[in-house]
């Protein structure tokens, strides 16, 4: 029945590519069962980038590629990291075809297994008939037929080894469908993403030419919101800091104490509320000033992108965004300041009649092209000193403290800047119309992700440029409690990888 | 010896009262290890006011009281509270003699034992030859002679078991010396001031013939910072508000919407910074209208207290008050907002790319004669209101959330007000010549303490006022780890309250 469904949607799809789309739908609504049970099998070895059982991911896949007839699988790794190796694999179709090397990433966020609902656990991947709001009920994954709206919840379903599972199958699904792919394939499945991609340089140094390629594809990360595939081309940048000031050494009493005692969480609000105005625009001096402005191509990618801020904002409970003026498109081509986290003293229960001793913000920043992480840590240290604070990167000793009247200390954390690759780069537009062909609907071209991937790495070491492809749905739960992806995405992204596979000139 | 150096410092001393101090300053001398020991036992059991061991602390009371021969000692409690009551006792004199009733508290604040410096440990007292920062030594409780600067560490060592046992030494002393009292005395200490005093009021109210006396003396809190006695004759009211902001309802990864939606510790920062200026000054409509001005008596009280104010910012490790041009005399009397905590995601290690879901502050608002409770906490809400708010008691609704731009959750605790007994009050004036009479140096007299006690109880439901005799070092830790009383304090209080039991016309 299925099988005559898709023929009756899709009766314009008659070239090669999407015969080789009909194809390979057939093979997925064909194997579903086999599918699942599959990625069941892998979603349930723990993957926290900075536990052991990393290696643990890395072997199942050797076994599992080389299962798959994939050529010349192995281990990449650096001396100073056994814990989250990166997998390596090949198909070679011949030495004249492009070649295109898959990227995604199976280990996962760390997990705090007391905030998953109830029945649902990171490492015990559960079908459910739906999205948690919808009340879903749990499900056998051992079924006839799947429905497209069920989702499987585990660590890793959508962030990312959905992305490699995808990626395999898409080629497995080829292969056994007797379709050869037109470009030659690599395959790169990271194990430390989550964990900041430490050691990412040091392997795509140490095997550069192994890892030579005409394009990276990235897979990691959702959708477009609307629900539409899309294809992403750049990353903003991303850099911290940790922000401390600082009060009396000890707890005051807030009686005895209160009103003469300097309070460091009232200084921290003052110091922070002076990084941006009323609508959320920074006023730390020169933030926006390195920006390099879009390109007209970029322009009308943008303008083209399906507005979705009002009902985004009605599911997520707000009504009016941080900047009143501009779209979440336009946000996120901008510079960010965002506070992560801001700790005093207690709340609540907890809370107690002091004076606070200190007062903390985790603050990132986001970066787009022009801005140099550094520099944009740079700029929020002056801001500081020039709100009156002496700025010092460790604690303060008792002689700082009673000369300078504000002293906060400012803890960075390493960074990276953003990454473009260009709407015009000859791939980008073969990608774009491999992606395109796989549906009817218009997908969505996004210059950057408002997120950060450390994607300059593949241009400065391997002078090659990335394009990122993603497939989950866009209400993942991605790095939080209750992750999971919809059966539907999962599918679409095996179509998706497979029709790029099948690159066309 | 030391007999002999008591007589050669205080030549001056000869009148029948002083005769009765230098009595009471031997039986102290002789009985030390005695008086130690006892106060060790009681410091053992643990006292905190929520637990139900505070039983056993009122158990212990009363047998002890037994043993020194005060009469109709008695536990009050109501239906209630079984867990934290009261216990009472009394020396009757003469019919026509004054009576004087004594407060203190055997409850303690909670604990967090971790805190706690290596070696110590709330409920196993400790003898060490100083202060933390002196880096003293572990003492054998057991000795032939006691340095006054010695410390004994434990929970409620100064705040306020520290309290009743020089009250209790105070009266055993004079009658183990022989020595009438002048004044009819009665004992009252309490089970849960630390808890908020929540059935004090009832107890008073269902036993005021037994509790009626001419003047309460409250024996709780620290002597003035620069070691002096001190008297205070007030305290400030105390009320609390938490204030909680609202981003999205779900955590937002902060690369995706960082710089669109709007992030709730940003906007708790600014909502919080609007409250006060540069200067600390609060800048809530009407703060300070409501405020009676001092009495001459107390400014001239005021400008006589020893200026601590350089050498306490050199040891707390500030440079500038917040408010840099007052004093800590003045500020303690003026209402104060002081944020208690601030909480909002992570900071440091547990920090995560997010914005916040929801930032919170505890804010608690001292207060003085004239101002109301209630009236205060409606002026902080009022000014969030003014700040483009939506103000409500409850977590906010989906349909709330999207109709208001900014939504403040703010729960109003109880509260109490200020109180006052005035300087020219007869038994103000004898309680400050029995106290002075004590020490050559001339003691603090205090129009207020910058605490709160809801002493406002005693002149509410028994139209008797308080007066406060506090006797523990000032950095005695109070509410905090490593709590501590110096040996001098101890002894020092109970010169003072035995001079007090032989209060003169």
């Amino acid at each position: 029945m299925k099988k005559i469904l898709f023929l009756l949607l899709f009766p314009l799809l008659a070239n090669a590519q999407n015969n080789t789309l009909i194809t390979v739908r057939q093979y997925i609504s064909s194997n579903q069962n086999e599918l699942i049970q599959q990625f069941v099998k892998f979603l349930s070895i723990p993957n926290i980038a900075s536990e052991k059982n990393n290696v643990e991911n890395a072997n199942w896949l050797v076994k599992d590629m080389q299962k798959r007839g994939i050529s010349n699988v192995q281990i990449l790794n650096t001396t100073s990291n056994t814990n989250a190796p990166a997998v390596y694999g090949e198909v070679k179709v011949n030495e004249q075809a492009n070649t295109i090397i898959f990227y995604a990433h199976y280990d996962g966020q760390p997990v705090d297994t007391t905030k998953w609902s109830q029945g649902l656990h990171p490492f015990n991947p559960v079908l459910l008939s739906g999205s948690l709001n919808q009340h879903p009920t749990v499900l056998p994954f051992t079924q006839k037929e799947y429905n497209d709206q069920w989702r499987i919840y585990a660590r890793g379903a959508s962030d990312d080894k959905g992305g490699i599972m995808a990626i395999l199958n898409a080629y497995t699904a080829l292969m056994k469908s007797g379709i050869k792919p037109t470009v030659n394939i690599k395959f790169f499945f990271e194990g430390e993403e989550e964990a900041g991609s430490e050691h990412l340089y040091e392997i795509l140094e140490n095997n550069r030419q192994l890892l030579s390629a005409d394009m990276w594809v990235i897979c990691d990360g959702p959708v477009h919101q609307s629900g539409r595939k899309q294809i992403v081309f750049g990353v903003r940048g991303d850099t911290h800091l940790e922000i401390t000031v600082f009060g009396s050494k000890r707890p005051l009493h807030s009686g005895h104490y209160g009103n003469w005692a300097p309070n460091p969480a009232m200084q921290l609000a003052k110091l922070l509320s002076s990084m941006k105005d009323e609508d959320g625009k920074v006023l730390i001096k020169g933030f926006y000033d390195d920006v390099i402005p879009l390109s007209n191509a970029e322009k009308i990618a943008i303008a083209s992108i399906p507005y979705m801020d009002d009902s985004l904002k009605k599911e997520l409970g707000f009504m009016i965004a941080e900047q009143p003026d501009k779209g979440l498109s336009e946000s996120i081509n901008l510079p960010s300041l965002n506070i992560n986290g801001i700790q005093s003293a207690n709340t609540g229960k907890l809370s107690a009649n002091v004076i606070p001793v200190k007062a903390v913000a985790s603050i990132d920043l986001r970066l787009v092209m022009g801005n140099d992480w550094q520099r944009q840590q740079q700029k929020v240290i002056e801001h500081i000193r020039a709100q009156g604070y002496y700025v010092t990167g460790k604690e303060p000793t008792d002689a700082e403290r009673i000369k300078y009247p504000r002293i906060a200390m400012v803890e960075k954390s390493g960074g990276y800047n953003a990454q473009k690759t260009s709407l015009d780069n000859p791939f980008s537009k073969r990608i774009i119309a491999a992606v395109q062909n796989t549906i009817t609907d218009k997908i969505v071209i996004s210059p950057t992700l408002g997120g950060s991937l450390p994607l300059y790495v593949f241009e400065k070491y391997l002078h090659t440029y990335p394009i990122t492809v993603p497939i989950a749905n866009y209400d993942n739960n991605q790095h939080a409690e209750n992750e999971n992806i919809r059966l539907k995405n999962l599918w679409d992204g095996i179509e998706t990888y497979s029709s790029i596979m099948c690159l066309r000139k």
